[in-house]
C-alpha cells in the first residue's frame, strides 16, 4: 500500500459512516478506485448532459447546486463544503433520483473522488452503502425544498434579509462583496427586482451600495425583516 | 391470527419489497400495528403542525403532496394512487427529512397506516426498512424537483398550453388528434417532455388522452396557465 492510498483509507474511513460495514475487501475496493480531483473556480462539476463523475468528498472550497432554465436563469438549491459529501453527482447510480441539476466549484476545490461505476457495485452488494446514498438524497431534498420556498412564497424583502444576514454571519464581516447581479442568482430573483430592494435597504439607511458589494450598516433590522 | 390480520400481512408482503428482509418476530410486529384507515375527499392527512401520522400504504383513492404559503397559495408537488405508498406522512421518523409537506386526501381514500412509532423501530433495527424509506423519499425527491422546474421555468406546461388552446380555437371542436411525438414536433420539444406534460395535465383533470389525441376538458384553465 502506498502512502498516499494510506492517506486515502483514513479519509474514507473518517468521511463515511458505513466504512465499519464494509467487508475488507470492499474497503480495499474503495480505496483502489478513489482518487483526489481538484476544481478551479467556476468550473462545472456535474450536469445534465455530461456522464456522471461518481461520489465527491470534499476536502477543502465550496460546490454550489442549482437548477439552470433554458433562457440561463438559475436558482442556488444548495451549497456544500469541506468535509461534506456531494452525492448528486453520482445521481445516475441511483434508479430512484432523476432530474437536472447542475453542481459548479464556487471557490477552488479540492476532493476525494469515488467513480460512480465503483460505487454502483457498492451499492448493490452492500445495503449499507445504499441507504447511506438515499439518506445523503433525501438530506438535499431537505434543503432544496427550504429553498424551493423561499423562492416560491417569500416576499424579496425577506429573502434578501436573510441572504444579507447569512451572508454577514458566514464571513464574519459586514460586507457582502458581491454585485446585485450575483446575490439575485443566488437568490434566484430578478436582478431587477433585487437592485430595486437594495436601493430600498440603502434608503433606509439599512445598508450602504458601493461598486461590486454592499455593506451591512443596520444589522438588527435585517434580522428582523428576516424574521418576518 | 385473525382473518383481518391475514389479509394485512398479504398486503404489506406485497407492498413492500423489504418484507422477505424483516425477521418473523418483526413481521408480527408490522402486522400487529397495522391499521386500516378511511380518509374522506378533502380530509388533510398530514401537514407540519399536527402529529405524524405514520406510513401509508394506498389501497384505493387518491392522496396529493402539496406546499402552502402563508397566503393560502398551494403547489401540487405529486400525487399518489392505489398500491403506492406515501412515505412522508411518516417524516418525523427521519432525521434527514425536515420540510413543511402538506397531504391532502383528493378522493376518499383507503389504506393500511403503519403507524409512526413502530416503524421508526423498524428503521433502527433493520437496514433494509432504513434503505426502502430513504430510497422512497429520493423517488419523491425526483417527483417534486420536476414539477418545480416547471413552476420556476414556466417553459413546457406553458407552451403546451398555448399549443392546445391554439388548436381547439383553430378546429372548433375540443378534440386535439394529433399524436404526442407530433404535438412535440409541432412545438419544438422533445416527445418524453411533452408525454410527462401531458399526463401532468391529465392528472390534474384539464386534458384526457386517448389514443391517437388529446381531448382538452378545462378550456379555462388551459388558457389561464397560457397567460402565464
Amino acid at each position: 500500500m502506498t502512502e498516499n492510498t494510506q492517506v486515502h483509507r483514513q479519509c474514507l474511513a473518517c468521511g463515511f459512516p458505513f466504512w465499519e460495514q464494509l467487508t475488507a475487501e470492499e474497503q480495499d475496493m474503495l480505496c483502489r478506485y478513489t482518487r483526489p480531483v481538484k476544481y478551479q473556480k467556476g468550473a462545472r462539476v456535474h450536469s445534465p448532459t455530461e456522464s456522471c463523475v461518481g461520489i465527491l468528498l470534499l476536502r477543502t472550497g465550496q460546490l454550489r447546486a442549482y437548477l439552470l432554465s433554458e433562457d440561463g436563469r438559475d436558482i442556488t438549491l444548495y451549497r456544500l463544503f469541506g468535509g461534506e459529501v456531494c452525492i448528486l453527482s453520482a445521481s445516475c447510480v441511483m434508479d430512484a433520483v432523476n432530474f437536472d441539476l447542475y453542481i459548479d466549484a464556487e471557490e477552488d476545490t479540492e476532493a476525494y473522488c469515488i467513480s460512480a461505476g465503483i460505487f454502483r457495485r457498492l451499492m448493490q452488494q452492500n445495503v449499507y452503502v445504499r441507504c447511506y446514498a438515499y439518506q445523503m438524497t433525501a438530506e438535499r431534498f431537505s434543503d432544496t425544498m427550504w429553498t424551493m420556498q423561499q423562492v416560491l412564497f417569500m416576499s424579496v424583502d425577506r429573502r434578501l434579509a436573510i441572504f444579507l444576514t447569512d451572508e454577514i454571519a458566514k464571513t464574519g464581516s459586514e460586507d457582502v462583496r458581491l454585485t446585485h447581479d450575483q446575490i439575485a442568482r443566488y437568490m434566484g430573483s430578478a436582478r431587477e427586482v433585487v437592485s430595486r430592494m437594495l436601493k430600498y435597504f440603502a434608503q433606509e439607511g439599512w445598508v450602504k451600495l458601493y461598486r461590486g458589494g454592499v455593506q451591512v450598516l443596520d444589522r438588527k433590522k435585517l434580522q428582523e425583516i428576516a424574521r418576518g
